[in-house]
Order: structure tokens, then C-alpha cells, then sequence
């Protein structure tokens, strides 16, 4: 018997009203033991490798100055009135340069961003305007557990996927492009398909032959494709061989009679505002698709959450104003970057095989066993990582962990699968 | 042609892979011509009569100190990570107690509430939950347009309307009880049953014996029920002949075979934080029920939103703490009461109908000609109003004006209606 199913007998017994009224997203939601159960329960262990928030390793904020400084300037007006539908307009034109600053190519068809409650609300409007029951969504295996439940527990889609690295990885050719290829050569109807890069929860970006390959297969799709892009980690990628910017600034100038480009994205990882819950979602579009498009995703957005957080909104509008917000990021990403040296390092001195990750904040270590067991022995030595048993693999997180609590991090695991 | 049609054919010339991927949803969805549309074309006007906010009148917040002084106290950590899923523990219990010390009769059944991004968003995990394609939401009518784009144009059910007041409503017998029990007695099939007091538009909250009588009628329903109370305006009742408590705390103690209660409140309007986009939303359950609703509610948020906004949560968690909270919101309440009394006394004073209002920051002017004609020419006057063409209606807010302004407002009204 499922969880879901569980849930719904308790409630036929103890609750007919509520039972006999459950729509079909109702009966199959059920809160998940994904990661949010997970890191609940590795609070309190020495070392936290479950979130990816970046932290000191101590559970502080890595602090953003421009950010704090925002926070501490908070505009009452500001802060406490209701923001424009849509997002507050300074906001979504600094973020739309902000977007446009990191196309390789100079900037192609984008349209304003709409303001959302953080990047899964983002991917909500997304589901909202091109789910439809029973329609494809392909996935990249592995991939992020929430987009099963926006998607399909919510909007009735249902997905494929396609394996995301080859049988044997080797340096630059990670990508299974033949199973990429594949996934799409066999769609028979409008699909949608989302890519994230970097990636969660394997930390890998592709190369730029890569990147090349994967946008080319979309442009030969069999049918007319809606690409989401999750940005969410935009910019953090690590090795001077990975793709730096996102695949969106190409795939948005592909044909609108067989792509349509979606970015989501926002504060949340890319300015470490974990908190603060303010993403975008943007398409690859002009002229008057531009106006249709964000006309629709701005009636989503008012049909879900109305508007998104105007004290948020002031934060990040004021720190985007920053002339020194570029370096700040790139002092975070820096401590980031080195971590991440260390956990390559560790791993490889521990005899340790890990798949490719070049990026983001993720690491994942194969378990040939019993992933969720090793978890739990884990968490009581005070070390608290991910299992991924479909996977079958620990997801480890150097967003939250110092970088002298990596070495301890790697000997804990590695006395287990040594 | 309607608006969305129009869309629709704009996509499939310009943009065809988009069109040939909306969802029904997606197909659905336009960006209303309704309240945010007509409170920004209000922008600039002496007097802003339009928006659901409260202000001084000038445009600028009214302070709760309770509210300015967490904005000022804000801690980085607290505001910059997440915070977990469902909403912070102490804000949650902290809002529990918040609804129980207002039940008349002690507290009934009711779960840890689940933050939402506003009550946009409660009212969305509420079709999540229990919307159905083709399946049955009850609305008053006049109600608040939003409704009707979340349950109908995202999840398919399809509104059914009672009108809310009677032909001629008397004092203390204005609501329509006939309506009301002709429309329960019409369902078929479990169906939701949404009510709005005090209500939006109209302004109105029910008698004790109004309210009675509406739980009498929930209560002898022939299908199991959902009971939605959106109790955005709760407490903000001016006279001593309305009901101040929620009928959440009555429809809570039905029979769980028939009816299943849920609140759907926040600080939105009730604590004057109207930028801040914390709602709540809580279920009339207890025991195994209880933790089942908590269970879907907490999925469907992180299903489509993740968490909300964490700096604002803070700014919640740390004002509910304040001693001083409670005479603070009493004091922006008799200014909204002042406001109250000298709109009827205008209105008397003018001879101009209005519909019966007694609570809430609303009151609805018959227009017998063609109230969107009138809201133009009004603008040109510089006075915001908005219309309500379906109910041949203005709509003022005394939320957002002076109370010197009022005098100005009601003949510049009475001008074009005298």
C-alpha cells in the first residue's frame, strides 16, 4: 500500500467529507520523506550534508553584504504594502539585465520576468499553462523528487525520463546524448522537456560540445517541444570545461514553430536569498508572443499566490542595485569553489568513486548496498547526508558543510563502502 | 471573441509551439481586466478609493509598530534561509493560538495550520486538494473575480452562484437564507461551498442569527461538503449587531461524515501586512483526520510554492510575540471604523442607495446605467473607484482613502448618480 493510499483510507474512516471530496490531486498528494524530511532529520548532527542552502557549516548565512544591507534598510512602505501583481517593475527589468548580462552570445528573444514564490513556483506556472493529464513530461534521470509532485501529483502529466550520464562516464563525455536523442525521437505529441543545469541532484554541467549537442537534438525534436530551463543554480559551475552560462540563451533562439523556451530561475541559490523566495520564469519570445505569454503567466501567478512577498521583493531590488554585488557573489562562490576542490580531493585520496560533478553544490557517491540503511547509520555518528535509493546513491551537499568538515565527511562515508 | 480567445490566436500565428502546448489551464488563462488593472490605472488619482489595502490615505503603509520594529529587528539568518516546510513551528503554533483565542464557544476541532504564500495561495491548495473538473464550487454572488480564476480556469470546477442578499434586505435580514438553502438542496455530488465574511465585495457580515442560520443550512446539506471560509477581513466588524468571529469555529464541530471545515485566514489584512504574503490555512479535524489534511495541505504547498518566504515569516513570528500586538491592531481598526461611519453618514447625507455593508473595508453604490462608464469618467476627476459591471455596481474601499477624503469621494460619486 503507497503512502497516498494509506493517507486515504485513514481519512475514508476518520473523514468521509473530506474523502469523499479529495479531486485527483488531492488523493495522490502526500508529503514526502524526500529531502525537506531528511535534513529535518540530520539537525542537530555535527556535519550537515543534506540542504542545498550554503551555510558557514555552523547553520549561519553565508552573508551577502548587499543583501544584509538591504535587510537592514527595509523600507516600511515598501516592505508592508502590496507589490504589483506581477513583481515590483524595477525588480523585473534589473533582473531581466541581470539575465541578459550572461547570455554568451548577446542577448536573443526574452521576455519580461514574471515574479514567482521562488523557483518551484515557477515551475508551477509552468505545469499550470502546458501540463495536461496524461501529457509527457520528460525528465533527466536522476532528477530533483519535487518535480514529480508539480507535475504529475498536481497536473496529471506524466513523465519519462532519459538517463542522464552514459554507463561509463568519461572526462567531457558524461551526457548520454544517444539516450537524450532517443527520449525525444520517441515523443508522438506536444511535450514538455526540462533540463537543469547545473544540476540537482549530481552537480554536473555539461561542455560546451555538449551543451552544443543537447540544444541541437531539441532543434531535430519530432514535435513541438516546451524546454523548461531550472536555473536554479545558475552561474556556480566550478571546472573551466563546463558551460558556465544557461543552455536557455541558445535554445530561445530556435524556431518558435517547434520550441518554446522557459527559464526559471531567481534569488534563491544564484544570490544565496534562500529565504527571501523570489524566482522568475521567462521565455525565449518577442514581439507579440512576448505580450501573450507573460499576460498568461501573470494570470497564473494572481490565480495561485496573487503576488509574491513585496518585503522579499525590496530585499533583492535594492541589493541587485549593489555596485558591489557581483564581487560578493563571487567571494561566496569562491568558498563554494573551494570546497568543492576539497570534496574532489577527499574523495580521491579515500579511494571513494563519485559520478561527474563539476558544478553547483551536489556530489553523489553510488551505494552499491543499501543507501537509506548507510543514511541512517550515518546520522548516528553525527553526519548527515541524502540517500537516493533509486539511485542507488548518497547525495552530499558541500553547500552546507565548511570546508574542514569535509575530510570527516568523506572518512565517515568511506568506512562504510571502503 | 473572448480576451483568452484572442490570446490564443495570437500564439498559434506567431508562436505555434507555445499554443500547441497550453494546457487547458493554460488556454483558460488571461490577466483579468479586473481589481489590480483598475487600481493601477487609479495610480495618481487625489483620491484612491480602489484597492483592498489599508493606507493613511497618501499612499503610505499605516503602522503597526509591532510590524515596523520586526522589520527593523530582522536577523540575517532567519531571513536569508529557509525556513521549513509548512512554515516555521513557532509562527504556526504561534497563529493556532491566534485563531482559537477568537472561537465564541472555546476551541473546536482544528489542525496546526500550514502557511501559505498568502490566501491567493491557501485558496489555491484548497483546489488542489478538492477541485475537480466539472465538479461543483458554490460562490456567493457578488464574490471576489479571483475565485472563479483559481477553482475554475486552473482546475476546472465549475462555479455555481446564491445570490447574497435578499431583493430588499432589511437590517438584520439581509441575506438571502432562500437562495442559500435552494442552492445547497440542488447539489448532487460532494462539492465545495465557499463563504466570504465579512465579505468582498460587499462589505458584509451576518447577524448572529444570519449565521445561525447558514450553519443550520451547511449543516442539512445532501451531499458531503468542503466549507471554505475566507476569512481575509476577520474582525474587522464595525457594528455590535454582526457576527465578529469566524463561522469557521461553528462548521468545525459538523458531523465529519458531511462537512469538512477549512480556514483559509492570514496576516494579509487582518495584521495590516499586506506586502507580506503570509496566509494560513487549517482544517476543522482532529486526531488521525488532523494529521492526513496537515499531511496533503503541507505536500500541496511544497508541491507548488516549496516554503514561503522566510524573511517575511520572520517578521510575522517576532510580531505575534509582541504584547502590544493586539491594542496596535485595534487602534488601525478604529481608524477603519472612523472611515466606516463617515462613508454611511455621506452616503445618508447624499441620498445615495447602497447596498448593505457593516464590516470589512468595502461598501457597493448601485449604478443603474453603466458603472464602467462611470469609473472612467471619475478617474478623469481623479477619483479611483472600481467597477462592478456584472453587479451594475461601484465598489469603494475605504481602505485606501482619509477619512477627509471621504466627503469628496461620496459627491463626487453623487454628482454623476444625484
Amino acid at each position: 500500500m503507497s503512502r497516498a493510499d494509506d493517507l486515504n483510507a485513514t481519512l475514508r474512516r476518520v473523514h468521509p467529507a473530506a474523502a469523499l471530496n479529495l479531486s485527483t490531486a488531492g488523493e495522490g498528494l502526500f508529503y514526502p520523506q524526500g529531502i525537506p524530511t531528511q535534513s529535518a532529520e540530520a539537525r542537530g548532527c555535527a556535519i550537515d550534508a543534506t540542504i542545498g542552502q550554503v551555510t558557514d557549516g555552523h547553520g549561519h548565512a553565508l552573508a551577502l553584504p548587499a543583501i544584509a544591507e538591504a535587510i537592514a534598510a527595509l523600507d516600511f512602505d515598501q516592505a508592508t504594502l502590496y507589490a504589483p501583481q506581477g513583481g515590483r517593475p524595477d525588480l523585473r527589468q534589473a533582473w531581466r539585465a541581470h539575465i541578459q548580462a550572461d547570455a554568451p552570445a548577446g542577448p536573443g528573444p526574452l521576455t519580461l520576468p514574471v515574479a514567482t514564490s521562488g523557483l518551484t513556483h515557477g515551475l508551477c506556472l509552468v505545469a499550470t499553462l502546458f501540463a495536461r493529464p496524461g501529457g509527457t513530461l520528460l525528465l533527466p534521470d536522476p532528477c530533483w523528487g519535487n518535480y514529480v509532485a508539480t507535475f504529475q501529483r498536481v497536473f496529471g502529466a506524466r513523465p519519462r525520463t532519459w538517463r542522464l550520464l552514459r554507463e561509463r562516464p568519461e572526462p567531457g563525455q558524461a551526457l548520454d546524448l544517444d539516450a537524450f536523442r532517443a527520449a525525444l525521437a520517441a515523443l508522438t505529441e506536444p511535450s514538455t522537456l526540462l533540463l537543469n543545469f547545473p544540476s540537482n541532484p549530481l552537480g554536473y554541467s555539461p561542455t560546451p560540445d555538449e551543451a552544443a549537442a543537447v540544444v541541437q537534438a531539441v532543434d531535430g525534436s519530432p514535435v513541438p517541444l516546451v524546454v523548461v530551463c531550472d536555473d536554479a543554480y545558475q552561474g556556480m559551475v566550478w571546472e573551466p570545461s563546463a558551460r558556465r552560462t544557461s543552455l536557455f540563451h541558445d535554445l530561445s533562439r530556435l524556431d518558435p514553430a517547434r520550441v518554446l523556451a522557459v527559464k526559471v530561475d531567481g534569488a534563491t541559490k544564484e544570490l544565496f536569498y534562500f529565504g527571501g523566495r523570489v524566482g522568475f520564469i521567462s521565455f525565449g519570445a518577442e514581439g507579440e508572443a512576448a505580450v501573450v505569454l507573460e499576460d498568461k503567466a501573470r494570470a497564473a501567478a494572481r490565480a495561485t499566490i496573487s503576488s509574491v512577498s513585496a518585503t522579499s521583493q525590496a530585499v533583492l531590488a535594492r541589493a541587485l542595485a549593489s555596485p558591489d554585488l557581483a564581487a560578493q557573489q563571487q567571494a561566496v562562490r569562491e568558498r563554494l569553489a573551494g570546497r568543492y576542490r576539497a570534496l574532489k580531493d577527499e574523495l580521491h585520496r579515500a579511494g571513494l568513486p563519485s559520478l561527474p560533478f563539476n558544478s553547483g553544490m551536489f556530489a553523489m557517491v553510488p551505494v552499491p548496498g543499501d543507501p537509506e540503511g548507510l543514511r541512517k547509520q550515518l546520522l548516528t555518528e553525527g553526519v548527515g547526508v541524502v540517500s537516493l535509493p533509486e539511485s542507488r546513491a548518497l547525495r552530499l551537499s558541500y553547500g552546507s558543510v565548511s570546508r574542514a568538515e569535509i575530510p570527516g565527511l568523506v572518512r565517515a562515508i568511506a568506512r562504510h563502502l571502503g
